[in-house]
């Protein structure tokens, strides 16, 4: 039969609505993304989808999500495992940024191959910026080499994968039915894993917000097939969104 | 200098408002208790007060509160440990009855020793019952031993207890910043072990909803002082408003 692992990327958040490159700044979920990460509770609920084990981000937009759809399945009693490792992309000098003041700063060339390239690192954000990570006490453990100034998605499933192989994947192993609440660029590093797409093909896939994904996995860990939750057509009209939003604005993907 | 821990009372639940006894029964906040919650937030917050790791109960009044007052204190990323030791007394066959319920079925006599004393046991919940720990999958991991049909406050404080000394004390007498996050009669049992009180005083212990206690310690762990945070004369109002409710209706005091 293998295994069976859901994810789920947070629902729209306050910086996804203005279009502002978001990577570890810690803005919460909007009011329509609350209302998304309900919807995704009340669905896995109708599914009647139980989990054992909850692994999320330490971002808020990650939290708030996974609290609203425990909440909704009644299930808050469940263990939540929260990491840095499955955080957002970090975006480094982009962070904050919005759609024409990138393009203003960068041009709209250089902006395109940071978003459309697998291992070309953004600007570095300055490690004395008051908004490093380096600052913030949540991150106190993290030497100064494992705290980011600023990631490509290579860097990010660098530290995606050591975590999910270290923590997730043993409990998944053992029977355990697990949630994965994260962010899009946490999320495709570990489908990319997962289903061993090449680099060019996981920077086509588009994980919607606040869908669950269910993947089922074979005994050795390897994805046998994905599949979203909820009506097909809503589902494609939610991917479609997110791809497109992708072709006009140069933020909004990577959220 | 000693350790400092804080502990807080979720809000009013929906039950406290219905005036039902609650015990292990899975009810959420209401209104006024999300608002207490919030409230009791922004105050550790003004109060410049951070924690290092939370500790709370299995049941959703505990988490929603801790929930909300983490989220306003910008705090969503600590780890939380979930226990059943800090749940509720159980209370029983007495578990959703109302105040004139459970009169006109044990006598208002009766139900004045069940409140009033420290360890005698309630009417015990039928091991059939449907609504009993023992089909709720939260608790699978409990022995029939641990499971209990109905505690007194001394059986409460049998689990309290070795639950703070093994798991809470420790993570204190390192340093760490703690808040426990739980119920009237689970933060009783603590309060009387820290402070070495007698079984009858901490019958006359009105822990109020939602109003943060700070608790000094020493380096034995022997409390040296409590103190609620917020306006002393709203403290007082709280305070006095779970004695007065215990004075006229047999559920009030130990939700």
């Amino acid at each position: 039969m293998g295994h069976t692992i859901y994810l789920i990327r947070h629902g729209e958040s306050q910086w996804n609505l203005e279009n502002r490159f978001t990577g570890w700044a810690d803005v919460p979920l909007s009011a329509s993304g609350v209302h998304e990460a309900k919807q995704a509770g009340a669905l896995l609920q109708a599914a009647g989808v139980e989990f054992d084990r909850v692994f999320a981000s330490v971002l808020k937009r990650s939290l708030q999500t996974t609290y609203l759809m425990l909440d909704e399945m009644d299930s808050l009693w469940l263990p939540i495992e929260k990491s840095w490792c499955l955080n957002e992309r970090h975006y480094g000098a982009l962070q904050g940024l919005n759609k024409s003041e990138t393009a203003a700063k960068y041009g709209e060339e250089q902006v395109k191959i940071w978003r459309r390239s697998y291992d070309v690192l953004p600007p570095l954000m300055d490690a004395k910026d008051p908004t490093s990570a380096r600052f913030d006490r949540r991150y106190q453990d993290l030497s100064d080499a494992q705290l980011p100034l600023g990631e490509s998605l290579k860097k990010t499933v660098d530290r995606v994968l050591p975590y999910y192989a270290e923590n997730i994947w043993p409990e998944v192993r053992r029977g355990k039915r697990v949630l994965v609440s994260a962010h899009g660029n946490s999320l495709r590093a570990l489908v990319m894993h997962l289903f061993q797409m090449s680099e060019a093909s996981v920077l086509e896939l588009n994980i919607p917000t606040a869908v669950p994904m269910k993947v089922v996995l074979d005994d050795s860990g390897k994805g046998i097939s994905r599949d979203y939750l909820g009506d097909p057509e809503w589902v494609k009209s939610k991917v479609h969104g997110v791809a497109a939003q992708g072709a006009v604005s140069p933020g909004s993907e990577k959220k």
